[in-house]
């Protein structure tokens, strides 16, 4: 006899934890960062507040892609957090072959050669403290160099599959 | 001359970073354990999901709290995803001196010994894996060990200091 999880235990347990996040409302961010083959991106609902001194931020990725390692290579990068605007370019940056750094999504350069979205609400230059791997994906403690603010604009928040705008019409509690 | 920051420097670049911050959505939890002294919890805005395999889940606190250090040093805890119902109760968890684990909050205990609020939308009670101090703060790298899905509802979102209902109603993109 034992306790150790059976195989069905561990799948519904997976099972259930992708249901309640699926419910938990998440900020979007795209993190984009130079490569040798160009500029990468990638969309996360995963990046939050860590500390303020230093500033540092935290998000974590799925190794399996490409793009993630191209990020987790880079010596630095930028996490843009998106405006309501921003939905469809957060759509093409969560899936693979819709075409990206396209003149018409407003990409331009850093000084410092990193792709930089303009009117992202925020714009944060990021330098990773700590890559902490787990199972398959890599949790990313980054350190916060610069920060560029954008237009001020109602929010993008992932819920349930879909992008809402979060503003002030929103049912407050 | 050296390009190492100045005092202002970094006195504006937390600004800002808080700024950004302030006006990124997050869905809301509340983290409960045991302690010596009785059960403790705090309202955290910065829980992700970080792997499936295993279920693992990220959060970062204050040190400088009595209840941080107490999750800290807990074997296990239990990370609740709030419904809106719980906007309240999320305040209540997010200073101190409020009145905490009140009958009328909807307490109850897992077999395990911790607190249960039951009608969370999830109760995900969790071991830590990784403990990485990041400053002041400590990010937290947990495995979910147990998920209890609660009642269905409408989340609850945290943007620009103010609590939201978001649910079907809320503007899709």
């Amino acid at each position: 006899m034992t306790d150790a999880p059976t195989r069905a235990d561990a799948t519904i347990r997976a099972a259930d934890f992708k249901t309640a996040f699926r419910g938990h409302p998440a900020g979007i961010a795209l993190i984009t960062a130079t490569s040798d083959s160009g500029p990468v991106g990638l969309t996360a609902s995963s990046v939050a507040s860590v500390a303020l001194d230093p500033p540092a931020l935290s998000f974590s990725v799925t190794r399996a892609t490409g793009t993630a390692g191209a990020l987790l290579a880079a010596d630095t990068f930028v996490v843009h957090l998106l405006a309501d605007r921003h939905a469809e370019l957060a759509r093409v940056f969560a899936h693979s072959g819709a075409p990206r750094f396209t003149p018409e999504q407003g990409w331009s350069q850093l000084p410092t050669g990193e792709p930089l979205l303009g009117d992202a609400r925020a714009a944060l230059r990021c330098r990773a403290l700590h890559v902490v791997p787990v199972g398959s994906s890599s949790l990313v403690i980054a350190e916060v160099l610069d920060v560029h603010l954008g237009p001020t604009a109602p929010a993008l928040v992932y819920h349930d599959g879909r992008y809402h705008r979060l503003d002030e019409a929103s049912p407050e509690l």
